[in-house]
């Protein structure tokens, strides 16, 4: 089965290279009558849009999305839903000088290994651009979602510099060009971002998203498990190397006394939690929890500083990318990994519905 | 979609609840005339076999598996292969008394608001049992492999002691009982997991699992990444709380320079990594280095250490797990994971077959 | 994709051989609290069974169905269900001599060029006995579907012998030897497959199928329209060649008046159709009509008469077939097409409960 | 799983209204290195133009399709290959008035009790606007298959007329407005569609599908069967309501000896075949004969004459369709038969290929 799809119920299909005429997805699997309109998608691709401070890239892309079909007067069919995104600004003379090298750290190697062509310009397929469609797709499961469910992200860590968690500010997320909940941190990234550019290298960073409202028992045991899919969404993001649910790999070092959350009885019914190291996931299914994710982006390979390798006909080539880049591509990674949160839950609160009906799956 | 089944082309489903007559799995999409027999699966599955050192639990299963369909004669024939292990040593009664109680950390909670029934005899679907048909499966895939495929797994960290990686020998994995490679942290955790259990508390791990000889080009660039599908294997594993792959998390904290893996010209037209801090993949395909994959598990949450809950009625109750438990559920999850990461790569070998043809697959 | 499983939500995946131990199946995405034991099975077993009458195969299998896993204290638990029948009359020896030649009609050659390699007992994998699992997941299907819907089949016709449908009782159908409800054809039936048994040959048949009480409302419009997933379901089973919903093929022959079913307003606000050549489906979605499908099975391939044919080393040969068969296996296709039509139902109604919710999808 | 998509390794997912600004589709799975550009898939989407005869809807759509992504420099490079053609001709206003009506035979009712809600613009959704992107995805499809397989229809029955089988010329096909591969029976259609048009009324039709060269082995045993996935395709298009493989419904009618195809040893160690009743498949796998498939097509419910029925709010209408439609929507389902046919064809020619390799599948 090919590789571009994610989602079982809700199910979307992303397609469209970095420096083709356009790149767009095909949102299957969505309830009927649920309002929607192109500002709807758009609010949440103007988070990620690319240009927007001296910390992301230059690329101006404006991101107007098009819905092509599946809504009929301001609500959703059921039909498919078509995206499209024009790509604007190209310049595919930036990436010429790279038709034949392998930059390190990028995909050159391995698509050239694997399918015997690339498309060169811009990365192509492999490109971050793909991840505007995610964070479309995204918004359309918050719809499903519907508004009691809350997911938020933020960048934690760049380099080897954290947070201080006592400092964490939610509205602080939306002040700074980091999505950083720290107002010091982000005071000190500044700085730290600077010079790392004028370095011509990158640094790589930690994400920490929460979906608060999530109905308990989201979720299939064995191999569906609701943080099973939530991995497999987090590290299919481009330049992730390590996701953690919880208290995750802090989790090793903790006692069993610990680790598992104590419950005590609520008032409606359903068990107050003392902790939650588990991360609102117990046994693949959501507690009712807040959902806590991490996941770690590798700084951009895509650097200034001359770095060692081949080019496809087996010559040593020594690479220095040009053109505009990130230095930190973390930071437009937190609405993407927000997306993906959204639509894992969408999907599995679907799948809960067909097991159980929907007053149920309501939690 | 149900949730028991892994895989899209090598594809395999389990059933059966730890106190049942019996645990199994099918495996479909085994291509035919694979030399296959009950000892090729018996091999791994008595690496995990509960009861083999005090450090497991004493729970005493043989763990016989039984073929009963996709052979002929000893070779595979094409069709779904079905595996069957009959549950001897289930002692119910040891589970009685929690019945109606939520054991922290446990599934309990979570299976009873999802499905609103629960087979409460010794966790049901939940209990680590399931994991014996990962092994069996991944034994499938290792044929699938071939023999020039390695898959070998190492625990590297038991609470907040871990290895020294300079230490490391394989040799000494088979040796100890953590399935350890260095010797000297074997020893010390003798003492520690003695006082673990002394306690009534447990500890946590994390395993790390290397495959070699793995062919360049294995993987789907968008959501079907191989470390994609990697992570969703470990982390749907029982316990499991954290991912990565090569330098994981680690990745954040290097500098665009450090974590690029330069490339030099190999002898054999291929290209030789100077380093391998992708852990083998790029851009979410195998570039013919060692896969490199951690994973983090929690201390077993079935401990004597008194903890606070509730019961299905919402009365508070105070529980502690008797019975027989493995005071560092880590342990055994060395063979588990090794198996997913053999099942990811069997599957990922067959699509890439399925796209390029044999010859190119084979790398 | 490997091909044993059938059903997206309620999925069923098959395996075993005609004459290895045993075959069964895993029924996955079953919803829980559902009554469910092996009695409940094995009532729908029964009906398929070999051996009850004069014109089906003589093999003798009780066909006991055990239920291994997914059930406790006598209802579903959400975990799959795992089901297995003992084979028990193999007589491997009837089968020696055709261990190398290719019974015309039969699927020896293909399974001999596809796989290389082929379990000649009995059939293999390509025995009809594999049917007998499509039964026991029909039978959970239908607990899924609840007493508000009726599934039913009828043989229609014999070779050229067609029942009148004027003289159709669904009463007469459990009457005879045939599944016919038409007395006067069962009666003609009963000489006509005398003789064709007596010539050593075999006949076709076509069977009717209706479910009533079908909500309105099932089916996804482009390709897993209800009416395709039928359309496979039915052409799954060994034998079958053609299939059709409503007025089928004759629907070529009607003018566009006469096929587009009109409607007026009935007394609860839902249409009434003023008749039914749609066969119960309108755009790939349900109606609220009776659903009726008709599926024509071909002769059994196994008979006396010998045909000309080749061995798998190119010889040319005459193949008889002796042993125990069917003169008519669309017989017992009755119940296995009406299993497949309830586990097509049960799955398209989970999925329009998963898109609607579940008082909307139970129409 | 949502439901507009098809194939497992070659994959569809089409989207779009008939009266949205555009329909499109993204085929994923296809293999890198093959040459396709737009006029490849413009050749096929030709055929199945609206407006081309009287005998078709006067919509005058050019159907010009663009391809957005996944060549480069006219080759395929295994990336999604989305396609997409603007709706030009779309008249809105032919449709306001059945804004609130159920027309007979059409969708309108089953979507609205699906959905709760209807782009009801030209059919919207359920539009046969849909299947020129399967003409679409199976031009790709062909381009898979490769040039040793040709694929082709032709329509052998209008109403109750039917082609002289010993008529048969191909070359004819391409000569008149019909796909008829009978001169004579073109010759009385024209008549005949006249006067079923003057009548206000529309004639049903039979469709008979070839594929000559495909290698034998394609297909599964059990449920994804090469005949159960083509029953499945072709039953999922608009307004087929009966498929049959090979001798079909009228294998019902054959004797066993006459039914089974007897094999006589071939010049190159394939078995040639004396006949084939059996369409080319053989326990759900290619022989390596033609591939046989016929499908029947209702009369459009699009017609004049005035029939019965009711609107969504419970009143008793008569409706009365005028626009531009087709007398026999049958004559444009050729070439769509033939793109199912191909899209079947080639998806499972990869997963054979996955199965056993590359040079086994080419068979």
């Amino acid at each position: 089965m090919a590789g571009n799809s994610f989602g079982q119920l809700f199910r979307f299909t992303t397609w469209g290279e970095s420096h083709g005429p356009a790149i767009g997805c095909v949102v299957d699997g969505v309830p009927p009558r649920l309002p929607l309109a192109e500002p709807d998608i758009q609010h949440w691709l103007d988070r990620r849009r690319p240009g927007q401070s001296k910390f992301t890239t230059q690329r101006r892309e404006p991101d107007q999305v098009r819905i092509l079909s599946g809504t009929f007067e301001g609500l959703t069919t059921g039909a498919p839903i078509a995206l499209v995104i024009e790509n604007v600004d190209q310049r595919s003379k930036d990436y010429g000088a790279i038709k034949d090298q392998y930059r390190p750290g990028h995909a050159d190697y391995t698509y050239d290994v694997k399918y015997g062509i690339r498309d060169y310009r811009g990365g192509g397929r492999a490109s971050a651009r793909e991840t505007a469609m995610r964070v479309a797709a995204g918004a359309i499961a918050r719809r499903i979602l519907g508004d009691t469910v809350t997911i938020r992200g933020a960048l934690i860590q760049i380099g080897r510099d954290r947070i201080d968690p006592d400092a964490w500010d939610w509205n602080e997320v939306e002040r700074n060009a980091f999505w950083c909940p720290d107002a010091r941190a982000a005071g000190r990234w500044e700085s730290l971002l600077a010079e790392v550019r004028k370095r011509g290298s990158s640094a790589g960073a930690v994400i920490e998203l929460v979906a608060e409202g999530v109905p308990a028992g989201l979720g299939e045991p064995a191999y569906d498990k609701l943080d099973a899919d939530l991995a497999k969404a987090m590290m299919s993001i481009n330049a992730v190397k390590g996701v953690e649910i919880g208290a995750g790999f802090g989790a090793a070092e903790l006692s069993g006394e610990d680790n598992a959350d104590e419950m005590r009885a609520g008032n409606d019914g359903r068990p107050v939690f003392l902790s939650n190291q588990a991360g609102g996931v117990l046994g693949g299914i959501s507690t009712g929890q807040d959902i806590v994710v991490r996941f770690a982006v590798k700084p951009t390979s895509s650097i200034l500083v001359p770095r060692r390798s081949i080019d496809r006909f087996g010559n040593e080539v020594e690479v220095s990318t040009k053109g505009r880049h990130d230095p930190c591509v973390g930071i437009r990674a937190v609405p993407v990994g927000e997306a993906m949160l959204a639509v894992v839950l969408a999907d599995h609160l679907l799948r809960q519905r067909a097991l159980v009906g929907a007053a149920a799956a309501a939690g």
